[in-house]
């Protein structure tokens, strides 16, 4: 069945305007790509929130960098004359200057706090800051994946060695502790499930398309631990003239229900990306038995349309309000953050079944 | 220390003529880079053995397939007129038919074994074939890790998926049990040391490099039980101006020192592939300690400099066969199998101490 999820009529619910940046040098760009957890009777949000210089003086350029000196690490600004033969800017997304790569925004992520799922309290500082070599350009678009009383934090880490994914544990949303590197690159998309199938942890990632030129696909690893991943299968693939044919990559934490685990994904054909779903066997996640043949979510709204590089509606995190109620979460033209309003029972119909063939 | 390690004099030991193809349809076109492991009193290679379609007919060419259809798998060649249409020839690596690409060469992998080291008898079929969808371009350039009296055997499998590294176990090199694919695209040069580290095993990998121009780089991973994988580290890079300085891997499986774990890693500027030395520490292997800072061995003799692609030393495999002589088993041009003699106090003397910087 195709549909088009609600949307919250007073989306979008976060804007960068919303959000305090993290030094009186930076602005912020971009509030959007949050991940989400029901904790108690609150929503927490982890917001991706894209920083980049101001530009008060338009004879210098500031460069975002991350220092990692200190504890923690913080971002901050080297301001550049404009004319130095060293500095190029000719991409929008990067700047070159004395013979180094920077971007020209750097993310970090930042809780946010609801009781309702619609009005939230932003922090004034950021939670997750870039902390590690891996990080230096950036942490971007986690996903929380509650389990065993403890909250688990997959997230993309970009720098010069390349685009991986560590994972971060917390209890409270206030201390996190790093678990490491657990998809070297080029990986991003991970999104870890909330319980074990026939003993496995299980988790979407994706790998980048490879040299032979296919498309990138989502893929599946299994683990004892959360920590070390195996086992891995190339889980669904893109489809070839549809909505999903570019690129495709997990989005949501999955949702159990009694006919197998429910995902939301996202998928882009050029710089449009459309949310779908996808049912996966509850004991063997690895077989895909439902896909939507349509996008059950497209940029159709002006904010859902108005992002730099395209139209996008991205989510990283779904939230099960009650038994039926679904919230997601979704970045709109990667800057702000709005939420539509679903259920079990709807996101279920929009899944076709599929023959193996078909969903590979 | 810089020196040239000795090569054994009736080099190189196999040919592609001392490998009988694996169907009347093929011709063997390389016999080469060689897992190795020393299994009671023989030493057993892995040799990886390319192949592709005889072309006894100049107007027809042969495409080669993997059938996965049977048990197992098999290498099949399907005829083409050369001047269809549909066929692309126009790279030497590829071949372009019905919109769809298959490699000109396939791999598989073939036991040899010898007693005196120099002496292989070579198996008459293949012993590991390509089997799964991951692997329908081949399976390369296998290490052979002994451990707890097992042998597991990491390898590059090919397919329009990318390159990625499934594990193999095996005792006798007869049967072998697949335990999946434990690197995801893209990802080759996996090698496993032989024993724990701080009560984790540990992992060479090397991913592809990254989106912002990185060069190739070897990355450490930990595992609990050899078939999950986290804790991902990038350990070392390449040397700008240096014999490594364009792309590095894992080679060899490393050997247990007084000092550390000594490994012979591959390097390559272009498309001329070295050797040189590495050494890590013996409980936190993701710490370099030292590295050569010439290589151990570099592309001279004629049979290593007749590379189709360049001229090549490549190792998958040494033996220490006492106390302290190792034979070190190589890929030579792309095409034959040499094998050089050294010890472990010669390899260590290559080692030079470097900070953490440079190592980096």
């Amino acid at each position: 069945m195709a549909i088009e999820l609600k949307r919250y009529e007073h989306n979008p619910i976060v804007t960068p305007a919303d959000v305090p940046p993290s030094s009186p040098d930076l602005e912020v760009i971009g509030a959007f790509n949050a991940g989400a957890a029901l904790v108690g009777d609150e929503i927490v949000l982890l917001l991706r929130v894209a920083e980049r210089p101001i530009s008060a003086d338009s004879r210098r350029v500031g460069i975002p960098r991350v220092d990692l000196s200190e504890t923690g690490g913080h971002i901050e600004v080297e301001w550049v004359d404009r004319d130095v033969p060293e500095l190029d800017l000719s991409d929008p997304r990067g700047i070159l200057y004395k013979g180094r790569q920077y971007l020209s925004s750097v993310s970090h992520l930042r809780v946010a706090r609801s009781r309702d799922g619609f009005h939230f309290a932003i922090d004034p500082k950021p939670t997750v800051v870039p902390s590690t070599p891996y990080e230096v350009y950036g942490v971007e678009d986690p996903r929380i994946t509650p389990i065993d009383g403890a909250y688990y934090v997959s997230y993309t880490a970009v720098s010069p060695m390349g685009v991986c994914v560590p994972l971060l544990r917390t209890t409270d949303f206030v201390h996190f502790e790093r678990l490491g590197v657990i998809f070297p690159p080029e990986n991003k998309n991970v999104v870890l499930f909330p319980d074990r199938s026939s003993g496995r942890y299980a988790a979407f990632h994706r790998p980048a398309g490879s040299a032979f030129g296919s498309t990138p696909d989502i893929w599946l690893a299994y683990s004892p631990d959360l920590l070390h991943w195996g086992d891995h299968r190339r889980l669904m693939g893109t489809r070839a003239g549809m909505w999903d044919a570019g690129r495709i990559g997990g989005g949501a934490v999955p949702i159990e229900t009694p006919k197998g685990w429910l995902a939301i994904y996202h998928a882009a054909v050029g710089s449009r990306y459309c949310l779908g779903t996808v049912l996966l066997d509850r004991e063997a996640p690895h077989r895909v038995l439902g896909r939507s043949v349509d996008p059950i979510m497209t940029p159709i709204e002006p904010y859902e349309r108005a992002g730099f590089f395209g139209s996008v509606v991205f989510t990283c995190g779904a939230v099960r309000r009650s038994d039926d109620e679904v919230l997601v979460y979704y970045g709109a033209g990667d800057s702000t953050l709005g939420v539509a309003m679903t259920s079990v029972s709807e996101l279920l119909e929009t899944v076709e079944p599929v023959s193996a063939l078909t969903a590979a």
